[in-house]
């Protein structure tokens, strides 16, 4: 147990051999429940066939909703993304999960992502814009500019997030690349 | 000496007794050559008065440079700000320092930013574009708002930085309001 909990993102052996202790020793509180959750994680969470989320049912809870804006896509790197748009509310519209982004160099090329569903989905007839959110980073940004040629032929509208200042952002803290495309996409008022 | 050196900002009454001690006991390396630098503020640095910035000379070495775009000016809060920009070598136009922002709970009204130059200077008819680079905090926007107010009557365009994800900005440790202006915001491709 110890092995595998020192396995999960955030744990290393020391906090694992913790963790495992806290879970013998509050055995009715936290590992029978933690048991049980597992397994049901096992038996009732799929991926979504539409859109590459997690949920307990396909399509998700997000695909199914009829109050979603069916004409935008929103193109995310990992399902935690998914989440964070989730939990800001900015997003009315529907998901597409990639499943990471193109790294040539660990060898994650197109196939291995979820792009050849997001350009059917793209060409359906019901999507009018597919918006790339993807990460700032220099892989997010190159996946994005590959993601655009290939929804280049599907006659949607592509879009990507503004670049800028961060809310809340000071410009004595921000780095260069940032207020150079604070600067060079400034709004008129 | 020690009294001083505590209200300087990032030192505490601790830290400013170890800073004096090191002055003392470092007499010819350290005490000296700073008791000669401050002299040196006191009689050689000035404000600009075209712009705020602060230089040896006035009109500053921005303001005086012939090489820079004159037909927009950047405000920025802070000289602080002017110098990030600078450093991170974005800005070809001249600056104009307001000296803050507007905090009516603090006392500081219009009247104590260096406002009124601004508007003079943006109506001298050699600008073309004012661009207000100022904080994406609370007050620094109310600023903004303000001067927009104040600048729609000089003929010039008014701008603001983008506001969106930071370079190297991943989804999931951004803010709602800043996820929901990248959104609001968003570029098409």
């Amino acid at each position: 147990m110890v092995q595998l909990l020192a396995r999960l993102p955030g744990l290393g052996p020391r906090s694992a051999r913790k963790a495992a202790l806290a879970l013998i020793k509050r055995r009715e509180e936290l590992l029978v429940p933690l048991a049980s959750a597992l397994t049901e994680a096992i038996n009732k969470i799929v991926v979504c066939q539409e859109c590459g989320n997690v949920d307990t049912t396909s399509p998700c809870s997000i695909c199914s909703n009829p109050k979603r804006d069916r004409s935008m896509i929103v193109v995310v790197e990992e399902v935690g993304d998914l989440w964070a748009l989730e939990r800001a509310g900015v997003v009315t519209a529907l998901y597409h999960v990639l499943g990471g982004h193109l790294s040539p160099l660990d060898g994650i090329g197109p196939d291995r992502l979820n792009i050849k569903a997001l350009v059917e989905r793209a060409g359906s007839g019901d999507v009018n814009e597919v918006l790339l959110a993807l990460n700032a980073t220099v892989e997010g940004q190159s996946t994005a500019h590959y993601l655009t040629e290939q929804l280049s032929g599907a006659g949607v509208e592509v879009s990507r997030l503004a670049q800028g200042v961060p809310i809340g952002g000071e410009l004595d803290y921000l780095d260069e690349g940032t207020l150079a495309a604070a600067i060079r996409s400034r709004k008129r008022l």
